[in-house]
């Protein structure tokens, strides 16, 4: 996976420099020699004939990272013990901390929020458990739970090595949204496992955010859970992929005057998150939609080993079109790309109908990259944020949940998420509407706020909200 | 369990006032009779016939709560919807929050933090398992962790009740030692899945605190939790109520002029506190304990039905005493209660050893008030906040888990109990010393530092720390 170049344009080189031999102008010159500024030093350590130095350096791009540590290496008396880059000191001791939202100051405040009074709040759980929703950290607080299966392109990497992502991912929540998240990471890959183990820590969240579990695992985790807890579970690489790839093609079809409703969908990567897309775009009255994966498209009738694609089989492809992704690819208004690298060729484009609406979302590289589909693509989106109309999760779950908390829904519905996708697309106005403009971008602070509304009106109206609106 | 007076000097009445029928002048009239003062007014809502107000009142005692809230609503066109008062205040919406460490600003933070760069982390905790604990809050973090089913003195509340303690506990971690803690209240009793599910989050924790979980579950739930994790498990019901105890009794026999070691100490509650208690003393080098229980002294040779009372009667009590708890008292010089109200009387403390001490902590009523025991006892201490020398687990726990987690210490030895037990004793100095000052209290400042700086040598020392130390 590229790095972005400036991710690491601030490094910090930790040398062990012998006293006698080595000269530190000329470790001063190598850096410079190789584009580095040097902008702070700190010693860190050392005894009698070496010293530990901690060299913090402007660089221009990984090429002369690599190049200054290969000449500090080089020198006499010089030895590199370690590189470090923003992105790594930013994740030291990790990237969230738990807080109290109140200050200890007496002993008053300590019978308070402690022993002795903090009995009266418990017998007062305990005669009312509803009442756990307003009294303890169950109203705002959200899991955003993982096993490490399926972590962003890296594939099974285990609890631990997920644990960066979840915690960014909590991050989002606060920042965007106001809602507490807590990474869990579970140390084991076993469905029925991970499904007890949930239910089990269930009573301190108001939801549960599942997240990089590999299919088909994921589904069966996810709708048990929906089944057996009561407060709203949401696996975001389905549902929160499918939600912002709806607001993104509402406002596509938009430029090129079409109806979402008439199209015709190519999908081309059946996994968790096609599927969740495809079942989001049925819900939106599409009916159009063929799905292809690594054998091509999917058709009634074929024998196939994954339930999920025997569910898919049979729900889609109306008029049973079979072949490659080319073949199906004959007429179609929009591609969505849930797959890998490179799948779509020009050759592929220019078979689609007119207008055609690309969404390449394969992370980091798309199935077809923007310059290549240059001038046979009227409306392009991918999953990248160094392009145009980048369909982002973040857009969707931090609002999302915001909404689901308020209201003290039990369960994100198919309108909820349907709203949460209009209300995405609504932040874009007529105005503002273009080829390049079609999605708000990530730090858009109107995003959260409407998508919070729309999803507390839809839960109303499904009726699984259970708190009573403010007078 | 009697609330402080203070703990409800302020509470907030929701009234609902008939326009037409009510007059403010008779509400105000009627709580300034029963000694409350209005001090603040805030309108929350109504209607064309009805406003709603929130009277926030100053009161003396619970009485007059009850009689303004009765007296108001006798009142004319006046009804009481609501009376919560400062503890309940204090709990709305939780009293902890979980926050990013550092504010996304930009795109390029984003991407450090978050996708894509995060993903250069998770491959290097892939790479270096032992990394998650620099790179992830794994680093800072305890688990609070409690089934419920012995909550505070209320008994078996389960894990919704539970969390108001499990998230004042968390506070006081961040606190008192900067400790992040986050409550997992876990909806099961079972002895297997409590383990199973500690077991399968434990990748986000870097130690995992137990708490308020029924004896005799609890020893093998710690037990198998220290065998099978790699992280520190430590049950502070036991072992912080054990620390803290000890630190009291070092400084007691000072004041009394006798060493610990040869003192003859009689123990009435023989559950799991009490069975840390006796376990610190005797690695504290007391041998002389006796243990009574409902039936008596426990000694060897008796048939006992939990294998807990089994361990006891063959570890302690070689004079094989046996009889009541007032026998048994017979020449004793310290008593430890941690049983329940008033089991202690006048006449037992009679027969004990000159200069008694006793330290009845049963909560919230002792075994033998202070003012009952008022002249027949040198040295006392209890549970109690309102009586001085307070036994309190808070000396204990955070600076014990900071200083685990500083030097990454895979568990806690005995010596690393006793080494916090010395570090609490020695904060109170020969010259503050007295018998109304054995330990110190819950605020002082030196406390956590001390009991760190203690735990880390000595987890050096045991041979269990795993994080070299800094140059």
């Amino acid at each position: 996976m590229a790095m972005p170049k400036s991710a690491s344009s601030n490094i910090v080189i930790r040398v062990e420099m012998e006293k006698d031999a080595a000269a530190f102008g000329r470790i001063a010159t190598a850096i410079g020699n190789w584009g580095g500024d040097i902008v702070a030093i700190d010693v860190s350590g050392g005894g009698k004939a070496v010293t530990v130095r901690d060299l913090t350096v402007n660089i221009v791009d990984a090429h002369s990272k690599d190049m200054i540590v290969q000449v500090l290496e080089s020198l006499p008396g010089v030895r590199v013990l370690q590189v470090s880059d923003q992105t790594f000191l930013m994740h030291l001791g990790g990237k969230i901390e738990v807080t109290p939202k109140i200050v200890i100051k007496t002993r008053d405040d300590l019978s308070r929020v402690y022993t002795p009074g903090v009995a009266n709040v418990c017998m007062a759980i305990r005669e009312n458990p509803d009442s756990a929703h307003k009294l303890t950290i169950k109203r705002n607080t959200v899991a955003v739970v993982s096993d490490g299966s399926a972590v962003l392109g890296l594939g099974n990497i285990g609890p631990l090595a997920a644990m960066p992502v979840m915690e960014g991912k909590a991050m989002l929540f606060k920042q965007l949204a106001g809602v507490d998240a807590f990474p869990i990471c579970l140390d084991t890959q076993d469905t029925e496992e991970i499904i007890a183990t949930i239910k089990r820590i269930a009573p301190a969240f108001g939801g549960i955010n599942l997240e990089d579990i590999s299919s088909p695992r994921c589904f069966e985790i996810e709708q048990r859970l929906i089944e057996e807890l009561d407060i709203p579970v949401f696996h975001d690489d389905q549902h929160g992929t499918a939600v912002v790839l709806l607001a993104g093609l509402i406002n596509a079809v938009k430029i090129v005057g079409k109806r979402l409703e008439d199209c015709k969908v190519v999908l081309c990567g059946v996994g968790a998150a096609g599927i969740a897309c495809t079942k989001i775009l049925q819900a939106a009255g599409v009916t159009r939609i063929v799905g292809v994966d690594r054998e091509g498209a999917i058709v009634r009738g074929r024998d196939y080993a994954h339930a999920a694609w025997r569910w898919y089989a049979e729900h889609t492809n109306p008029d049973m079109e079979s072949g490659s992704l080319s073949d199906v690819l004959e007429g179609a208004d929009i591609f969505i790309g849930v797959s890998g690298p490179g799948v779509l060729k020009r050759e592929d484009l220019q078979r689609m109908a007119a207008d055609p609406i690309v969404f390449a979302m394969a992370n980091p590289t798309p199935e077809i990259s923007p310059e290549e589909a240059e001038g046979l693509v009227r409306v392009m989106a991918t999953g990248r944020s160094d392009y145009p109309n980048q369909i982002n999760n973040v857009l969707c779950f931090p609002g999302l949940f915001r909404g689901v908390l308020d209201c003290r829904a039990s369960r994100v519905t198919e309108s909820m998420k349907l709203a949460a996708a209009r209300a995405i697309a609504s932040v874009v106005s007529d105005e503002e509407l273009s080829e390049l403009y079609i999605i708000p971008g990530v730090f858009n602070p109107h995003v959260a706020e409407r998508v919070k509304e729309a999803v507390i009106q839809a839960a109303y109206a499904s009726g699984v909200a259970r708190r009573r609106e403010r007078g």
